[in-house]
């Protein structure tokens, strides 16, 4: 428990270290596995960690894989850590066919209703345990904090920084869920999660946190145009708006024939890491 | 048959497409499945055709997740096709629980024994077949071919431009097998394929023919320092020594601290895009 970890892999890669890591979580009471490359700077000293939160469906794994980040973090100089979307195992209840709920689907919040709230508290496990875990074993400065993420991780990444704007210096998506509240996917999990009083809903929905007062320095988002999920799931007008109205600057770029897979993501991923060193490392 | 092919899935990266594509191949007398990426040059006219040949285990779709060569070919205008490594199905003789013969290990070879020869021809289906299907399905000028490869794809390229230097102009190996007709790991493979008469495996044998009086105007080869099978499966010295005996340059990288993953592959695939882009594009 606590900064206990043990590595699963250890791979060199673009000069630096991609490892995968695994721990017991007392937050989530499950053992959590998680990605984290370490470019070849941090020989010189601590640096600037940059948070990527997966979307719907993956674990750790599928940005580590399919994202293409390591050129870039290695050529800023920039740690990414990139946690599991929700506690597995056993002992944790799922609904296996259900790919919008459970099981990869943890939406960075913290359950509150019986029987989800013992174990999905995502929320808490990245905010506390994960950030004091990396904070203790990586050479991390934790002054320097970015975040971003795909789809629901661009809803975590939001949400987050909105949240904590004391603790990230920036924050950017791609295809992000700007109002899961509202969004058929993802209506279903939030009641079960946090049940059916949706103003509980607006702790953990960027739009909602936006108008309810809370703010980020600005954004940055990308979405592919030809994201099949783009009208009913995402939805970026909505975040547009809000940002907007509460003065809030957002560069959202429309990606055209763009779609919502890591083929998408792995296009802009450098430049959404230049944009955060850019911001983390002046 | 023939020119004939379904599209499985096709997505806009870096620019260009991303395709999967399969046809019924008449050579291997099974489905095959293959991977082209066409970058947004090709909307000018044909591009050069860079073949990358997978290794062990793989499909067309590992070099396709996590080989990162998406931006550079983009960059440098090139089109890559990654093959399967293997004929597959119910049909086709196989040892499933051998990871080093049969689906997954074709070694890109014209089997010639029963019951293998029938399916497992990866020679002729590259060579013949696929390259027809290339040249009539895609924005390709099939005067300007590379090849590179890893590991048993490594040996495959090799092989295929020691045998063909009339069509690939340019040449390169991410840890390739190099004389597999020595190696633990690929003789078993080789014997099943072709027999027990090695004098046959030198048809298939980057060293041997060379050996053999084969020729190219020069490789490039990048070899992990930590790569598990350097000493047993791999032994890039016994090509350096061929490549020096025969007056064929060879540059020869040893990479510190790499492995033989694609975390080590996708680190040197930029310089290799960019090494086969400066021959096919001058």
């Amino acid at each position: 428990m606590g900064a206990t970890m043990e590595t699963v892999s250890k791979a060199k890669s673009h000069g630096g270290v991609q490892g995968v890591y695994r721990h017991d979580s007392r937050v989530t009471g499950t053992p959590m596995t998680f990605a984290v490359f370490v470019p070849p700077q941090a020989a010189q000293g601590p640096l600037p960690v940059l948070w990527y939160l997966s979307g719907l469906t993956c674990t750790h794994a599928n940005v580590m894989e399919k994202g293409e980040y390591r050129a870039a973090a290695a050529a800023q100089g920039v740690i990414i850590v990139a946690p599991d979307t929700s506690p597995r195992g056993g002992e944790v209840p799922d609904e296996p066919d259900n790919w919008q709920f459970g099981s990869g689907a943890g939406f960075y919040l913290d359950a509150t209703q019986a029987p989800y709230a013992t174990h999905y508290r995502m929320y808490s496990y990245i905010v506390d345990e994960l950030t004091a875990l990396v904070a203790a074993q990586f050479p991390a400065d934790m002054s320097r904090q970015g975040i971003f993420g795909h789809s629901m991780g661009g809803h975590g990444a939001l949400t987050l920084a909105l949240k904590h704007p004391d603790r990230f210096r920036s924050c950017s998506a791609f295809a992000p869920i700007v109002q899961p509240s509202t969004a058929d996917w993802s209506r279903p999990a939030l009641e079960k999660y946090l049940g059916t009083d949706e103003s509980a809903w607006r702790a953990y929905d960027a739009v909602a946190l936006i108008e309810d007062g809370k703010r980020f320095p600005e954004f940055l988002v990308d979405q592919g145009g030809a994201d099949p999920f783009l009208d009913t799931g995402l939805r970026p007008q909505l975040l547009a708006d809000a940002c907007r109205e509460a003065g809030i600057p957002l560069t959202l770029h429309l990606r055209e024939g763009y779609d919502h897979s890591y083929f998408f993501i792995s296009t802009f991923m450098a430049d959404h890491i230049a944009w955060h060193a850019a911001r983390l490392c002046r």
